[in-house]
């Protein structure tokens, strides 16, 4: 699935900006994408990009609609629906990375029909995948590893494939989850794929190609999630990485949704992550740590920080605090 | 699902006695289940139950019609047809666990509908699953694992189940492939599910149980099998073993379908293996390993096991040749 550019980023009814975080991600790394910002009168997000209108959106060009707002379960509020087909009518597609499908609204759907438009639920693969076959391809490729869910994975992924772009390098970031592909308008969502497939999608995602080109791959899951290492693996393998990522959120008490899982410590989950990544490619190295900080103060991130860096020999960033330029430089030493 | 017994078997226009092995594994590991068999004229394969036909069958109280064949492509033929409706107006319900589905055959979805039967697609799961929660469960399981895909897991896994039972012990096989559900009639076929649930469906096959209770645990894939490490990665944690089997197979000349991968050395995988399941279960030991010898003459295969008996320090058996009283002697020194 490739998703049409502009975007009207619509933040409904959000009750916080971190419902929003949809939008917000796609209007710090896509903002070129991005035509302005749809609320409803109770939102109380705002990512900082003009009000439109759903017909002033059309005139200014928006081909796509982007639900940017997520609600507790995933669902499709009733709320949306009358800005949703309003869309439709003006000619715009409409993509959409939660739980409930679009495809399930019947209305949406006959309006959608009765106008040519598309209805984008971009968790849910459209394709069907081959099974892996594990044989070396062209080009360059960079996986970003996580101690554990949701600990800065994407975040990474984008801030290093946005330096590598910034020094003139032929890079692509390639999502792996529903964000990211909304982020970037095509991808996979790899849990979402039925499991025989997972490293054959992730094959497919980041093909053969030029010899200097280097995808940035997304990361999922992690080696030691006891629900979710299954994805993990199988991205990993499907990757093939010439080079890794640790990325780390060091206040977390235990693994997301494991209370009685402890988080495992940098070195053992470094060695783990280059051990199954050899499978597919030999030459793996681990480049650096990406570390979110958010939730230390500046002196006791930087204490962190260098704490983790002279036990491991690895560049260790945060990159909201610093940027990645560091594991770029990293990156290019190895090469 | 849950197929009810007992089953007349189909085997078909099978060209070979391999292409009705799902009939064959039904009729040694089930007998009980099974009430005859039923061949077209064209068939080569026997499988040496009594033959019935749809008719007789239906009178001696079969419930199920198990398709026993598989052909290229795992579709079902259109010869097969004029016997699955006559099974359906007999009463009885289908079950297949091929790639193609008898729910996408109109007529036959017509006749279940009109007589009030199932049509039981095993490959394809009807439930959802939960995502894994990784606690602790009640009773005792053991998990074959394999250095490739097809070396024997689950004919290891139901000769430990029948050598356990023999002996008076609470176990159940349970299912993770489709040959494995057909003969066990429910179990969940592993690489079918999204990749999300791989655990979760697993810790739903095998729950909590009575203290000396036994789960068999039917594994798939390899941990260095490049396209489906994932499925056993989620495999591994949702089972949750306390005991694991290495399954092998000696003459493997590479990975099946991966001509540029090696077969991982025996102590590397069972260290391998040894790692993923101490996330879920740090009490976790491998306890012996069987190995598939039939490409091997008696001399060779009893020259090849003494070897990698001594050389591991683990009971080494070939099922077939041996049976599987030394690893089960093996699991109850350990207890």
């Amino acid at each position: 699935m490739e998703l049409k550019q502009p975007y009207l980023l619509f933040l409904g009814d959000a009750a916080d900006a971190l419902a929003a975080k949809v939008a917000q991600g796609i209007k710090t790394w896509r903002p070129e994408h991005c035509l302005g910002q749809l609320r409803l009168p109770e939102c109380q997000a705002d990512v900082g990009l003009q009000e439109l209108s759903v017909s002033a959106a059309a005139r200014a060009g928006a081909k796509t609609l982007v639900i940017g707002v997520a609600n507790r379960g995933g669902v499709i509020s009733p709320a949306w629906i009358e800005v949703l087909l309003e869309a439709l009518e003006q000619g715009m597609d409409i993509a959409a990375g939660l739980h409930n499908k679009l495809t399930d609204i019947p209305e949406l759907v006959a309006m959608a029909q009765k106008h040519g438009r598309n209805l984008f639920d971009v968790r849910y693969p459209t394709q069907s995948y081959p099974v892996a076959n594990g044989k070396k391809r062209s080009g360059q490729r960079l996986l970003t590893v996580g101690t554990d869910c949701s600990v800065g994975k994407m975040y990474t992924s984008l801030a290093i494939e946005k330096e590598m772009a910034g020094r003139g390098m032929n890079v692509d970031f390639r999502a792996t989850g529903q964000t990211g592909i909304l982020i970037t308008g095509s991808g996979v969502s790899a849990d979402c794929v039925v499991s025989d497939f997972i490293a054959g999608a992730i094959e497919t995602i980041c093909p053969d190609n030029s010899a200097e080109h280097w995808d940035i791959v997304e990361g999922q899951g992690s080696l030691f999630h006891a629900s979710f290492a299954g994805v993990t693996t199988g991205l990993i393998h499907g990757a093939q990485p010439d080079a890794l990522v640790l990325c780390h959120e060091p206040t977390r008490q235990h693994m997301r949704g494991l209370p009685d899982y402890a988080l495992p410590d940098l070195a053992t989950c470094i060695e783990a992550n280059l051990s199954t990544a050899r499978l597919t490619n030999p030459a793996v190295q681990m480049i650096g740590v990406s570390v979110n900080t958010s939730a230390l103060s500046e002196a006791e991130a930087m204490a962190y920080m260098d704490k983790v860096e002279s036990d491991l020999g690895l560049p260790v960033v945060d990159p909201f605090r610093q940027g990645v330029a560091r594991l770029v430089d990293r990156l290019l030493e190895r090469v």
